[in-house]
């Protein structure tokens, strides 16, 4: 893939969460990179979506120095470097303040795995990460919001393969995945889910589950014997 | 109907669900029937709505052979295939993961029928199915859903045609009909009737329901003595 | 105004409710009346909304008999002659089961007068009526449909001019007006004033209000001291 | 800025209201002023935005005498003239009865700061109102609507400018802001946050947050080391 062919990807990936309602006015962004030549290509910081082209896009390096464009690069740009620095197998990112999983967010609750919906996407809950310190925030904040997610999948035993998404608490969502297309996709169904357990949660908050569901969703979608799809 | 006929109304139906936002992706299947012939017409596994023609879906014999096309069938049509064989009357199937059903599905509680809304099109509780086991999930498991299906209605005494749809615990809603439309147009009804009853269950738990007004009204659209419309 | 006139606005008062999303497929009527010939036209049974015409809709004089037109009128007729009949200042009659405002009647509870957006055009509680009998359901059900709502008004003593709509248990909305076009806009307030209540009484139960701020603001927009508009 | 330009801006701020789903029918008004002449430029009182263009705005002096304009101003105009002489800084208002928004005023709640979208746009929690007295309220009503906010803000110290909205106990919100088009912005915001914080609420009623991330927030967009954007 040329670089031009990744700018036109991630144009259309920031373009495609306005498509899906998932932001309002500038609040959200997509990235992809290009593992080889170390390039992040990441939507500008501030920038409104109908004014978007692929050439207004940054180009930065994995250290984020700035190796093509004029215009800043996301504020949250440090945090797509530390999700792509400490999630080797991910190409694309996505952050948005989507409504339902930011309320999520804001109640600190893990997404819990409570249905077919949720277990062909995440393979267990979507987890809701801790709070940040003092350090963290006036600290290198954006830098420090990756890594609290990147702790977060450590001390939990998550694989980032198998639940491409995130809570950041009291703030919003992350996705992922192993193309920009399926980071947008992951950050939809996210949002979906979450609206879903919002309403399963008012109807019976114990959310009762069957955990085997989970595993054959799961490995129907993803893995050597998933057999979706064509 | 020629086979050419039953494709084109199978095609609307699945688009029928797009428009009427009860899927995402590929979230969701209509499939149909010419029993004299017993002959099923179902959307493809995991294809985008808007690249489906009636060309593309593929034809299967009542025990799942493919007779006609070159992709591989819903993942849930044993599901379907179940469906027809239990239910002798139905002609058409549907299946979404619709959010407020799904919602209800997930929260494992039948829609209780609380308002006339319901009443019109569903005769008593929309019930939901019993978990599956783990036999049944890691068998046959597509058309072991089917079969939790039909038992739900066999030992609840639950007659199909007068309640056409159904939740499955954790999964989704299935809907039928008489005809493919009227599976969609269930599967839509479903779908409003669980979001008035996730409203009205918040406005208060104990739904109080006149079940007068449930024979009356069900009576009024349906069997011997209708008088609704023309 | 002529015959051909009401129609017309008639027609229009149909096709609002679906502009205004307060209908799915036939749910939902609206008619109005000639006072001074005896005349009302109204929705025929069960016809879509896009099928809809003017010269469609059947003219019927107060017994409901069928004066002009080849249509089965609504089978909510009764209904809306009652009220007609129960109201004498009334020209308009709109049915829905708007989601918000159907989830208020399946829950039997009254809207309360929480705001000033209910206050504008509601000047007290919307009531809902109380669960019909089973002489009144197997009776002329919808006549007696209207003749619960005209009890409701008669003993609670509301003013059917200050209160323009009504919730049926267990069943639906039925508002009313000057003018088709006023019966129509009470229908999309109603439901507009029941979603906010709801969500009012998600975060906090109690519902407060100033009674003194439904006084002001009913008769800022009602009555000889009206200032709003031009 | 010429006075035609003045309307032209408040024309656009107005038909936003609309655009963004904010107001129903005539329900909102947006205000914009030239504080050298002293001039404010206003929506007339129930006219359709359908209808509005820049000419039919009226202009006022600051005292409320019509400077030039057939029409009625909106009725709420004391209550922004109100806001524009106790807010030095602001030169735009916005009125709304958004559903999310009246529904936590109706609930007499402030909504708290509960995460980065809001503490994006507001310092801390928007309040509400107290209820307003009997002689308020059949006084000089929509002036003292303004006094009640002007008092709300002074006493609770709150600064407009860090919290650029407020609700009105069982009324709306108001929003303003150093343009016109970010009140506007403002109430888009001020809604999105109601709703996010309604979800979280039923959630998980106890609202954590932590308060460094508000204060990093507003900072980074807001004041002399803000860094989003370009």
């Amino acid at each position: 893939m040329t670089l031009r062919e990744l700018k036109e990807i991630v144009l259309e990936a920031n373009l495609d969460l306005v498509r899906h309602h998932l932001v309002l006015f500038t609040w959200g962004n997509a990235s992809g990179v290009d593992r080889e030549r170390g390039l992040i290509v990441i939507k500008p910081s501030g920038v409104s979506y109908q004014d978007l082209t692929a050439e207004k896009l940054p180009v930065l390096d994995f250290c984020g120095n700035i190796i093509e464009g004029q215009l800043n690069p996301s504020s949250d740009t440090p945090t797509h470097l530390v999700l792509y620095r400490s999630f080797p197998e991910i190409v694309g990112v996505v952050h948005t303040h989507s409504a339902y999983a930011t309320a999520w967010s804001q109640a600190q609750r893990d997404i819990p795995a409570n249905g077919t919906t949720h277990a062909d996407y995440f393979y267990r809950e979507i987890p809701c990460t801790r709070s940040m310190t003092r350090d963290e925030i006036f600290g290198d904040y954006e830098a420090e919001t990756g890594n609290v997610i990147a702790e977060c999948f450590r001390v939990r035993r998550i694989n980032p393969a198998e639940v491409p998404g995130v809570l950041v608490a009291n703030h919003g969502a992350f996705t992922w995945g192993n193309s920009v297309q399926q980071a947008v996709e992951n950050a939809v169904v996210l949002e979906e889910v979450a609206r879903i357990a919002s309403i399963s949660c008012s109807l019976n908050s114990e959310l009762p589950m069957n955990p085997l569901l989970i595993e054959k969703h799961f490995s129907r979608k993803h893995g050597d014997n998933a057999y979706y799809g064509q």
